[in-house]
């Protein structure tokens, strides 16, 4: 799994041109103060190597951006974050074009997910298969079965790198997403064994039965697990911290469901389980980054095998399969 | 969850003065050769703007002080122990007043977990109704049913800084704790799903029934939680393992039982689970830091869940709640 | 767990001296850019204490030598490689007397499992054994039950240094393997909860059962471990995977089972798992180590504790204890 | 001349607050990618303890800013500037109240020369005294005589702290001086044995004379050192080179004119050469800082000793000595 | 003088070019053990991204290299030296084919200096011209007058790049040399004021009068800096320290004498004063590098200004301005 | 100059054996916080492979100790200190015994001037005959002539190593000293061109004359080392400074007083020019290593070449030259 100085350049030049780079544009590197990163180095001279002016900014926390760091921001034409920046106003700086790419992941990982073209092309189709859907109901064997009235709010994807103004991503991983409409979601998700809950970066051992009424989580029933999750989200004492976040389904060829075994806590960010073709990925908590008014620092992402998720009542994805030829490649071995 | 540099600064400062560190005062920060530690600077800088005189000092080993590092630890009036020395050279030296303060956890639970006078304020309270006990009786609905006389050894505490000439403390973490009469424990501990070893550093998925005779742990059953812990104690081939050690019960509103679930093995030093309000901290091995005799080098410290702890009949702990209006404060919400 | 800088010294010498490093012998340490070993010192500076003439070379990647290296590597006399290269043409350069010793644990692991010519004496006295049979029969009370007919590849042994012109070994571990003939292996194995698979470093917690055909796993049932190990080998999409590696038994009284339990995935490599005595070493993959010509890059060392191994109906292991007299030793206790 | 962690801090609170760092206000530390510097840390810390907040910023040379960090550069109150940046833009920012402070001497010079209030005061009376003057007139008994009319410029001070809105100023040193106007200087500078030539870092072993017309150098004689000045001044090609940049006079009694004889090349700035209370400062090259047209990557800052400066006939400095009681106090014994 | 990452990386790029490193060649990166270098990480991923296949090797020293990097060092198409290894053995292998760079400067110096194909025609000019020549006579205002019999040793010349099978050289630096005929060499030599000695690493302050007489330096005299000449050769106890090596003339046009002037020593290689166009560059030692048997460690490169070069009365070099037009290009301005 | 890593170990194990480390002894090793060091690494382990207990401390600054330490330091056999630790506490620890070792210079020093038995033997042969004299007679040809009266104060040496309880040395360096009677010296010291000031680092380019009366320097004459030595020294403001300190000549037969002229400022300690043999080491300013009561900060070690030293009218120096057989040994060839 050793990298070369090289291949991680050519790596980095790839993405980076693919989110398109070019002479004269102002790209920002930023990161934490405390954030360390095997990319700093990396990022800088590549992005210069494409004739951009780069600068390298840090920040005291991914929580609360100086004020004197906004314009530098709303100057960029591309944001490297090497720090996932979590306060909001890097998304305003959006607004007036800037484009975001988060990179975390160890080279590995960056290397076997690296992102192509298609990648973007499968998301843009599933993007606008879930624009146009009204409802999305999910099943799956282990007990699954609600539905997700849709359309508040808009259908977004990624697809691992930033090549449109305004555009955020994540290097690797490609995804479709919405949130469903603001307290709307009713019926059962079952988390099975094997399913994923980030942060806790570990496979379930033992099924979670969730139950949702009006878009919020009411019941957190099962074994370990459950009882794990529900005194994990209880510490928050906030009742958002309950609701439904986005819900949407993986589209990575190259992610793996079994990536996380072989890494300890911490090291990896978890891109290949939220990414993993034909994964159901719901979440819970803020709805702020669609646009709704819901906020929380409590946000659990939840990568589920096996379902089935249909748009009003198409199979976009059966038992983990996804089904739309517009969305699929075949999957890789590995070598 | 990063910390500034700044912030960092100002937790050191809060606990080196809950720690009384005055202008003319020796601190020895004191580490091992190979100790990897993120707080030499800080400890070095923040103890000498308080006044303090500052030397800092590396051994070859926690097993084992060189002779001449006692006359210097001696003369310290505090010791920063950046390494968790295991000599207990290093309690004589408390013997002529010597403090010592052992700080390992990472920076955000110093933050989180951050010292103060009310943690104090509690655990002495304990403190005082635990000496005056003569017998603990535990239970829980798991069916762990045991009574351990005391008297023979001391009431302890801790509470995350130290203040008193002589005290020993760790930051952080607040808890209160004694030694059985020796040989005296008799009754059954069952060590349910959710439950901590440590040094293992991971939650048991399997109940583990201790059968505790006359002081010493005569059977372990269960499935491969039991499995793994017998075989443990059985490579020491030291009977001592199987003895019981300190019983008490965590005192931090700010710990968090479910903290361990968010760190790989060595991430964490676990004063989370030690500390947590209202877990039975259950112990085995030697009873010498209370003044007993019992020395061996396999110790293993088990917090429990959901357990009774009863002093002469007086309910201490109900079912995982601190009863006592002065060892209770509200718990915290994340934020 | 702390090792001082001249322990280590003390450990290297002694292994180095067991290896027969001699006065003007050519060791050459071998590394990749970006291996991070605490060694390079250490390997340098003892290697050159004993007289050798020493290099140090770094190479892109486990997986490729440049053709420059290989002249290298060939008029070495020991290479000491802390990266443990994947590439079989440093298995070329064995042909001309090159020793070969990969060193990758973390100190304290080879220091409580420091070689010593027992440890050779051992397994040569099980490789004599081995080489021998006809027959392997493996058997456990969870169910395995399988015969690997023996005979058209050497049996082999490690025993952690490499003494011998063209001896492969790893400091530490003894244990002693051969490969099965190719295609017929047939039985049932059972992994039992508390058994290894690497490289997921982790005790297996449900019982995953293999039926195995003319060498060929054809059917893995079970709960979770099961799935999960099915899901790892079926990414390959290669039918290699899913023959029998080398199987074979431990041999080192010092190594326990009970380590890997204590460290976090990728601090250890697992030797104390290989290489505890009595455990069977059961493997899939290729065979090319032996003379085979079975090659794939997914490779599964499974470590079975409570097997009976029986050579031509003689057992060796009895329900994971070595029978003979001369590959035993006492079991060590921690201090 | 070592300097504890906590000196070092509170070195920099001194000065920080002499800069008058408040509660809210927006601080950047800037550097340049290979800029190494022992003061990241205390900067970014120091900054937050008074209440600011700050961001820390990288960019790829002195000689350039991206663009995108212009306004992040002009969102600052207080820049800290780590690499001595000589981008004019940087001066730009300066006129929406950014103030500017550099800082590149080694931690016991900080300390040495670790600015007062005083300095201020006496740097402030200078300038006043010069803004007044029509023409300066220098002479030494090594020769030197010349006559600089001025009031086309305005006289500048520094003094080792930036308080004012769109001051920039360099910890430490404190002097003054202003721009003769355009074309006019005339007459003769004699440099002497001992004085001082930066970027040269040496002092002068051998007079070098210059005669001066019409604001340009015309000839330059004497032995090695004038062959060498010469020399280093003709590879620019280019006149501008050979005019006369600022002139002024040293005011810091901490300063001193030994210090360099104690460094090598690279290891101080040389601010204590600039600094030294009485010294006449001349300099070669651009008068851009002072608002004029003359631009040349090429400045020679020349401190001369016992040389006398008159002010219309008044004289402010006699034989290196500081005239003005309000421009001087006791030098300082070394302790 | 700041140099970015990616400036660094297109300069080597440029080099590498030049010395034209090809897919599929062996590039060896050399280094020893305790050889600090600012290039390792730059000179690996440009020879791979050049599609080289590269290693890393440290060896103890730069006087002897072990056996086993001999066979390693045959095997490279391009050796790149970081340390300037000493052992003749490096030049057996230049024997079948390997080229060798070596490159010591700071990245500035590689910046300002960067060869060009110009370079090298320029210095194959000279050596054809120096390798027709019978016999070198050297004049100058200051006393030089010696006469060198050439033509038993070959002329060879350096110009910063390694694009030949077999050929030595260094970035940067473009100069032409050869060695006189054993024992041949008769006159005088004045080393005046402002010329340089390696490895002094700074300007002579007092002429030095060399008196040579057949082959050998007989006399040494003047004021300090003869002095110290004297001492510094005495040392060796060695008669052929007071041979002459090698003789030639400085070819580039970017080399600059002034550039010694700022730099500590140990800062710079002195590839400037060893190359700027024009100077005469006398030296004292072995003759080994061009054929002969003389052998020594000490050896000084002396680069003189002002000095007339005659090949067989033609003047190549005058009062330290190169003659012919094939020699020359018009020297840079600094920007 | 390489050093490989097991050469400076072996360096280590001669001069600790030397200094008689011995199992058991205490040895530690002193640095301050901000103190660089090469060597505590090697301090470290090659103690305690001697079978030391080790430990390693660092103070704050080298002008002040932390009472703590004191007893660390009086219960040490022996310290190495790596900072030069100024604060004469250091030598009150010596009275119980404790030796002290100061390492400074880098490694290739280290090697070529290490320390022999030998160099023990000529330096106490020496010390026993300065302890005899009654009076110091030194002169030279460029003009020195002065009497220094002895008796007063002890004789000493140093040699490299530190082998008797009590006994502080460095390592390298071999001469002996003594001071003269208080207020008694007398005459005229002419310091020649090529002498060395420390701490100036340089050699002297213009002879000073000093005129000395009753112990004191009075008068100061010369060119510009005359001037800056006169500026330097006044600026401490304090008539001790240029009291006579210590005197006494150079016995190290592989001192070179050419190596200064190899290495920038700071980047050898200078101990070459303090030893090498038949130099006369003049030196002004405290007493009170000797046993006297004059303290004063500014310390200068003057090496003076070609000087002859006479106790009570016999020559022990002539001319630079030791004369005493007891004293000599042949100088060494630089190979």
């Amino acid at each position: 799994m050793s990298i070369t100085p090289a291949t991680l350049m050519t790596l980095w030049q790839t993405v980076l041109k693919l989110s398109r780079v070019k002479p004269g544009e102002q790209v920002v590197v930023l990161n934490t103060y405390d954030g360390s990163t095997p990319y700093k180095s990396v990022a800088l001279s590549q992005s210069e190597i494409l004739g951009a002016q780069v600068s390298y900014v840090e920040v005291p926390s991914r929580h609360g951006l100086p004020d004197a760091v906004l314009p530098l921001l709303q100057a960029a034409d591309l944001i490297i974050d090497l720090a996932f920046i979590l306060d909001s106003q890097i998304h305003r700086c959006r607004e007036t074009g800037t484009r975001v790419l988060v990179i975390l992941e160890p080279p590995e990982i960056l290397e076997r997910m690296l992102p192509q073209v298609a990648d973007q092309q499968r998301a843009i189709a599933a993007k606008h298969q879930l624009a146009q859907a009204q409802v999305m109901h999910v099943t799956s064997a282990a007990g699954t079965d609600f539905y997700a009235p849709l359309g508040e709010f808009p259908a977004m994807c990624q697809y691992g790198f930033a090549d449109e103004p305004g555009h955020w991503d994540q290097w690797p991983g490609a995804f479709v997403f919405t949130f469903p409409n603001e307290g709307s979601v009713n019926g059962t998700v079952v988390l099975d064994r094997g399913d994923i809950i980030f942060p806790f970066f570990s496979y379930i051992q033992s099924p979670i039965t969730l139950q949702v009424e009006n878009g919020f989580i009411r019941e957190i029933t099962g074994a370990f697990d459950a009882d794990y999750m529900k005194a994990f989200m209880a510490q928050y004492q906030d009742n958002n911290v309950y609701a439904i976040s986005h819900i949407g389904w993986g589209l990575s060829h190259n992610g793996q469901w079994e990536a996380l075994g072989l890494y300890g806590k911490g090291e990896t960010e978890g891109q290949d389980g939220r990414a993993f073709a034909g994964n159901f990925l719901f979440s819970t908590g803020p709805n702020t980054v669609g646009g709704g008014q819901r906020s929380t620092p409590c946000h659990l992402d939840v990568p589920m095998r096996h379902c089935s998720v249909y748009l009003d009542d198409q199979p976009v994805v059966l038992n983990g399969e996804v089904m739309s030829d517009q969305q699929t490649s075949p999957p890789l071995a590995i070598v």
